[in-house]
């Protein structure tokens, strides 16, 4: 009875959790990420709670934690000259950050086996990989290329064009193999 | 009988590996992360498997996996004109890229109750917290603060030396608020 009573808590919060998740499909899942997570809620014994495909993006970071602001943000490749144009026209008196993030998974799991199962074959791809709640049975996975510089200070823009350029042309080629990766991750799930 | 062979099994394996870890300790286990390190291990549930504290670095990364090598490393804060001078002498093909890690931890459990312990504990500082591995109950803890960027290709410096300077300070700022965080972390180490 116990094990009813556990299943059909996992059955129904994954219910909820993609129903909420068609919810905020049309502005917030992006396609990159969508047919990886598709894969992962096809398998009853998980369903993913959050997830991003990777980005590209300024962030302004004032003294005070939590205070943020971003200033630009991609999910695609991005542009050289749009971000030097918009460099100009920033205005504030924080530090901005230039970031590429890899993508962000976060799966429910409704067993421990279960999680065992999706942590092993996480792992072999990924280095940043790991149960974050048991209670919750929560995975956590995070691809591995990363970018942070500081880029403005004092008002101030502390690079060239031409570094804005590489650090662009870096971020960009980053970004796709951090697709290639969840690509390659994608296949994997039917070991599930 | 299960269990007390689990029992002897985990405080052979933490006897071994503090022997292991005291044999490294002169040229390995960085002073900043000693103290926390102690702590964890004078608690009879766990014990520390590797750890570094923090570091800034210059590495230069070939095509292939794998392809790296240190240029630099520092657990200390860097010295803005050492870095310079350094960096007009390096000779690589390879990109070169400037670095600063926060600390990492690698604990493990004796059971997985102690592992949800820590795990809780962890969790309440450090985004980067989660169990890597459930048949080792080991846990892996990694500090939020980052540095990285691109500053040779093709054989040239991309940055100024007055970019290198911000670089600098930025990472030095980082290591510091990365120690106070371990400092903040061992006070809570108690608790388990």
């Amino acid at each position: 009875m116990t094990e009813n009573f556990e299943i059909t808590t996992f059955e129904n919060m994954k219910k909820n959790t993609l129903t909420k998740t068609d919810k905020s499909k049309k502005g917030f899942i992006d396609e990159k990420i969508k047919k990886l997570i598709e894969k992962i809620n096809e398998n009853k014994n998980y369903f993913t709670t959050s997830s991003c495909s990777g980005r590209i993006v300024l962030i302004s970071k004032g003294k005070k934690k939590n205070e943020c602001e971003w200033l630009y943000s991609t999910h695609e490749l991005a542009d050289k000259d749009e971000l030097w144009n918009l460099l100009q026209n920033i205005k504030t008196n924080s530090e901005v950050f230039f970031k590429m993030e890899s993508f962000i998974l976060h799966v429910s799991c409704k067993t421990l086996t279960d999680a065992e199962k999706f942590l092993l074959i996480a792992r072999k791809l990924f280095k940043r990989a790991g149960i974050i709640s048991l209670k919750k049975l929560s995975i956590e996975i995070i691809g591995s290329y990363s970018i942070e510089t500081l880029i403005i200070k004092d008002k101030k823009i502390l690079i060239s064009k031409e570094y804005l350029d590489n650090l662009t042309d870096d971020a960009n080629e980053k970004l796709k193999l951090n697709w290639e990766k969840m690509e390659e991750f994608k296949k994997m799930i039917y070991l599930l």
